[in-house]
């Protein structure tokens, strides 16, 4: 166990854990200040999780800026950092993986293939080195968080796992370390993922209930921008992420877009 | 988590852990006895758990008896039993699972598709819930030893892992809840698993390096007992599982064969 989180636990204190890739931004700073008020001892971690990553993806080009993060994490009230290696957390022999049958296939379980299966088992590794009381998540990555909240229950692991909403900049683009990437004319064309977002939403609140009329006004709007390349636009069920045909309880809204190389995703909950 | 591991932990205690599906003899006992020299709390579970066996095996009929398991948990001293139900462990939309990419690979894993997925995934979750400091397996069940092994190195678990020696009968035959299943007439006859063991270690002692030998005469000498089918008789590494050519450091020899519709495994160390 993290000797940190050890003696945190038997000094009494509630252990909250806000797993990172690093590169830390507003978004992961509102993760840690609703971490401080979840529990009294924060451990952030900051890995660059490879098993994540599938061929040809940017695991090389990855941004990283360990200095900024630490101090970060300093200026947010953590009171302990894990920064493990690769070669330590993947060693000769590897071969055990935590993997889900269901929930990887849609949406980016789809264009990603094993990356959830990354994602499920490094955060388990995460879980029983940091041995957290709560873990907070962003809802930015909504089906990471679906998957880890379904692989809490079902693997009996003890832990409160927390959503947190997506921090967004002032034009509605959600924050995320891959923004780095876009040039500023991408930038600037970014903000239709929030612009389409929001747009369905309305819809829905002026009484649209037919998912694919929906998606098929969000696909447009999208394509209208030069230069995007869609993934997926989806209307799905917030537990199980199968399409819906219809708005009946809740839904949310989850997209897929590229922007020249760099690959932007966001989601938004209908409610009607 | 289980309130009286919570409990104990809380209070300071060491928790040992032997995980059992039940119908207790004195295998079982064994591994209870070790775990309290090992710890000062000791936890038992009792679940047949049904993901780790396959199609037409023997989960319908594996043999079960509730009220004598507890009796003898008591005394042996355990301060607990933990007797989940299968629907509460695997209830609706239970989709995670833990496996292996290599171990499996071999001996049972290739008889029993989807068994050792089954016994990574229950183990884990077992693990979570009890929350033991120590944990006990016999290595009767040598290849699920190897695979828990693996699983709590690469996994993180902050659990120590110990294997207790196989407890054998006074013809050596090794205890097992299957043997339950045999006729006094096949009952006589397994003892040939037992004297493959013996006989391979003696050539090993005697000078004997060649694996395909001593896997031949070990054949041989089974088929000579009428009634019995071989699904395996190998020579490996006892921490691969993969098939020696030659015996250099310790090899293991593993076997499970088939007395009219029981299937009996065991193995033993053979050290050169």
């Amino acid at each position: 166990m993290f000797a940190e989180s050890d003696a945190a636990r038997r000094a009494g204190r509630r252990v909250v854990f806000v797993p990172t890739m690093g590169f830390l931004h507003e978004g992961h700073l509102a993760l840690m200040h609703e971490g401080k008020k979840r529990g009294d001892f924060l451990v952030v971690s900051i890995f660059v999780n490879p098993t994540q990553f599938g061929p040809g993806e940017d695991l090389e080009k990855y941004p990283r800026n360990l200095a900024g993060d630490l101090a970060l994490c300093e200026s947010a009230g953590a009171e302990a950092v894990y920064t493990p290696r690769a070669d330590s957390m993947y060693g000769a022999g590897y071969q055990t993986y935590v993997s889900l049958s269901d929930l990887p296939n849609h949406l980016c379980g789809l264009s990603r293939p094993g990356h959830f299966r990354g994602v499920a088992t490094v955060v388990t590794k995460l879980f029983h080195t940091v041995a957290p009381h709560v873990a907070v998540f962003g809802q930015k990555d909504f089906q990471q968080l679906a998957v880890i909240r379904r692989m809490v229950k079902d693997l009996d692991f003890f832990i409160e796992i927390v959503g947190h909403p997506t921090v967004r900049e002032a034009d509605g683009l959600a924050k995320s370390s891959r923004n780095s990437y876009l040039s500023p004319d991408d930038r600037e064309k970014a903000v239709v993922l929030h612009k389409a977002l929001s747009g369905a939403r309305e819809r829905v609140a002026a009484g649209e209930r037919n998912a694919a009329a929906i998606v098929s006004w969000a696909r447009d709007l999208i394509l209208e921008t030069p230069g995007t390349e869609i993934d997926y636009v989806s209307l799905c069920d917030p537990d199980s992420l199968e399409d819906l045909a219809e708005i009946g309880e809740a839904a949310v809204m989850l997209l897929a877009v590229k922007l020249g190389t760099t690959r932007l995703i966001d989601n938004m909950v209908l409610l009607p």
